[in-house]
């Protein structure tokens, strides 16, 4: 089936950074300390938050992380020398990391990830973080946005067939439990993460019957809990009927749910529906639609007044389908020096958003105490102290954009997840971490929250941070001078 | 770390699979053998053509296909019954699959994998095989759209870190090779399927140094084949003259394969490193560019004159980010009925693409000898058998377009992959799937080749195929009007 052995994720990595490696180790440059940042530059969909996911997989990976003899002979074979395999064979991971949790409410440029590492692990993780917050943290969001238009009916997610494959089913899955959905087609997601399964039937099962009432009643003789797909061969005149026939012949023997809508003019046939199943005496019969929907749609929808219980979503949430990717990038942020000292550095760029914040990072949120509200993130220069005094918040680059805080908790976000490369962070489980969702949307202004043309959220520097970053502009800037 | 432990892809699917198992096999129709299409709609990204993708990994899934104990502790968990449990148990995937193989052109409303099994396994099996053929037949062709605008240009694959998760990034490497890639900087991806590993050095590794100069000397000192990336702080002043210094200095020591360019304006950046390379005598050296690339700006940049070698493309690739989802569905087209015979199933819908094809099919295509070029695909009901008589292809809808065809092959597009469940299909290298994507095109008039406004290519069905759907459509057009 596969050239080499299929053990390890050692190799999901760029080749570049194999080869970073082997510039380091036979430099003598292997063992010196780096801090990089992962943050994303500009908010994804032009949400006003996204929603931090990954960390559960990143401890999965870094925990296992390991060259096998398989991925050592492959690099063999394209002609790396044994000196630098036999450095890799021994390498584990060693460093430090520190993360917001899953769950958190994050915006841009600020750091969502920091690893301090011995330089060489430091970049061969690089490309499996990215891969992993930017598409984690990419759907959490996207969910987080349906869940702002509909705060009360259910969310499924129906997505895997539509998944980039079979880990972007999965993990999808979760994220969007993560960013506020009720529940997940995807069995295996289900079983992995303990999320609420979800499904009855599909159209084959009615084409199979040949008709639906043979298949609705099937359903009912086999199944308590019944939702009735009714748009197999027509919606009105034999899928809605038939379910309101099997409904009241079964009557308690099964538990009625509702049906489901997946076709047509959801608007129309999901009012008519409605006024079907009310005549009936069906008036707590859920129904649910799918159809190639996301937040748009769904406010449409609810603009004509359709009458939807619930909604399944696939393709448009599991694939972000408007905006595909997160640009989350992981940046070298200092360097241990000969003399084994941190030092801050800086990228500088023709365009000034992709200029770099350097230096290793606090970041904090600055809680407002007699609003109860979340004032802003506050990032400083790691070892800098918090002080009680009022604090001044500036934006980085409109630096006439200030406030003054007079009282205030600075809430610290990032923690320690690996210390000495042993994880010493506790796995949550995702009800804990869709209440930090759901406590860290509380503290935010509406102004952030509203899904279109939200306000800009602070994130600021203090101003040591600043400074430093002013000073190595200035530096950089001279130097290209000269 | 998880709920239960992740031993099995059999879950890997939407719970109305399981839901509907469970009702046939209450209902005794567990054993019916059922007929199901795989196939697409629309063309991705308004393509002449796609390439199909998956297979590898469909077989993969297939061979390995059972409930762990794992997966019935789950399913017991959340309320099935053991008399389900304990068929789930001993269920096996024992049916026929047939498709189409990989790098293979592929058209909308044509078969590219049928499934022949009992009705609860070839269900239970929907969800996976979609997640697979849709998301690698969608990059096979994004692949394959680049490679046409720069038929002889190197293209590496770079998009790791934005990739869905894991599986997209290995999967979606493999894919981009089948349509026409080069390399992959996915360094498991080239591991596991014998791809070519592309990369060289990030910026990350100048900021190290601080220096562009030391940075590239470093490189130059650990590694023969070198490519340096110029742009980290300044292009023209810094990044491009230092790296000719270092490949003046070092000769003959290194292979001094080029410079990367990743961010400004590539345009006009290129043209200059170009001058600027030609006139230090490095008239070989090769200029790769990335940042953001798909088709269109690379065509863009080659109308402007760029002067560029090799084009790394990641996010717009990986992501298919123009339409991230292939709409791929699965329809039963036949099912067994009460005298063991198979019966034709459509699906009538009020969208009259929606309405499906009845019956188990074969696919041709009909290569007109002649010309050696293809007329089209010809579908025909399964046993059906082909006349060397002229040939009458129609439009399925548009009867009137119709064209004779006096002499022709007809080339059957679908094999056996499995038969009673056992893989009959030998395991192809990555180098014949490309040949055969390449010999494909071969066959294709220009005109479904062009990338934007291609002709529609025909996908037809035999008239007796067209006849059996017409009755069908017939019939229950009728029963509607009761």
């Amino acid at each position: 089936m596969y050239q080499h052995e299929d053990d390890s994720f050692m190799l999901h990595t760029d080749l570049y950074q194999i080869n970073m490696g082997k510039t380091y180790l036979e430099q003598g440059l292997e063992d010196r300390t780096a801090v990089f940042d992962l943050y994303f530059r500009n908010m994804p969909f032009d949400n006003g938050y996204a929603v931090f996911a990954g960390l559960q997989r990143i401890i999965s990976f870094l925990s296992n992380l390991k060259f096998t003899e398989s991925d050592i002979d492959y690099l063999r074979s394209i002609g790396y020398e044994e000196n630098f395999l036999d450095y890799l064979k021994d390498l584990r991971f060693t460093g430090k990391v520190r993360a917001v949790e899953e769950g958190e409410v994050v915006f841009n440029n600020m750091p969502l990830v920091q690893v301090e590492a011995p330089i060489i692990e430091a970049q061969l993780i690089e490309t499996a973080l990215l891969n992993i917050v930017n598409f984690q943290t990419l759907i959490a969001t996207k969910a987080s946005r349906m869940r702002q238009v509909v705060p009360n009916d259910m969310l499924m997610e129906f997505g895997t067939r539509r998944a980039h494959e079979f880990d972007a089913a999965l993990w999808g899955a979760r994220a969007a439990v993560i960013g506020g959905f009720d529940a997940t087609s995807n069995v295996r997601a289900a079983k992995l993460f303990g999320l609420e399964a979800s499904g009855t039937h599909a159209h084959s099962m009615v084409q199979a019957y040949g008709d639906d009432y043979e298949a609705f009643k099937a359903y009912a003789e086999t199944h308590k809990n019944c939702v009735f797909l009714v748009d197999t061969f027509d919606t009105l005149k034999s899928g809605v009927p038939n379910a309101i026939r099997v409904a009241k012949e079964y009557g308690d023997k099964i538990n009625f749910i509702g049906i489901r809508l997946d076709s047509g003019d959801i608007a129309y046939l999901s009012k008519e529906a409605r006024k079907m199943l009310d005549e009936a005496g069906l008036t707590d019969a859920k129904i649910i639609v799918s159809n190639d929907l996301d937040e748009m749609t769904i406010l449409s929808l609810l603009s004509q007044g359709a009458k939807v219980d619930g909604w399944g979503i696939g393709t448009k949430l599991i694939t972000a389908f408007d905006q595909p990717a997160l640009g989350a990038v992981y940046k070298l942020v200092a360097i241990e020096n000969e003399a084994g000292e941190l030092e801050n550095r800086i990228k500088i760029s023709g365009n000034p958003e992709k200029v770099t914040t350097p230096g290793k990072k606090n970041v904090y949120r600055i809680i407002n105490r007699n609003t109860g509200m979340s004032e802003g993130e506050y990032i400083t220069h790691f070892g800098e102290e918090m002080k009680e005094d009022p604090l001044l918040m500036f934006h980085p680059l409109h630096t006439m954009k200030r406030k003054l805080i007079r009282s205030y908790e600075a809430v610290e976000l990032m923690k320690d997840i690996f210390v000495d490369g042993e994880c010493v962070y506790e796995q949550e489980t995702i009800d804990d971490i869709k209440a930090r969702h759901a406590a860290s949307l509380k503290v935010l202004w509406e102004e952030y929250q509203r899904f279109l043309n939200p306000e800009e959220y602070p994130v600021d520097l203090s101003k040591e941070l600043w400074q430093i970053k002013q000073d190595l502009i200035e530096e950089a800037s001279n130097k290209k001078l000269e």
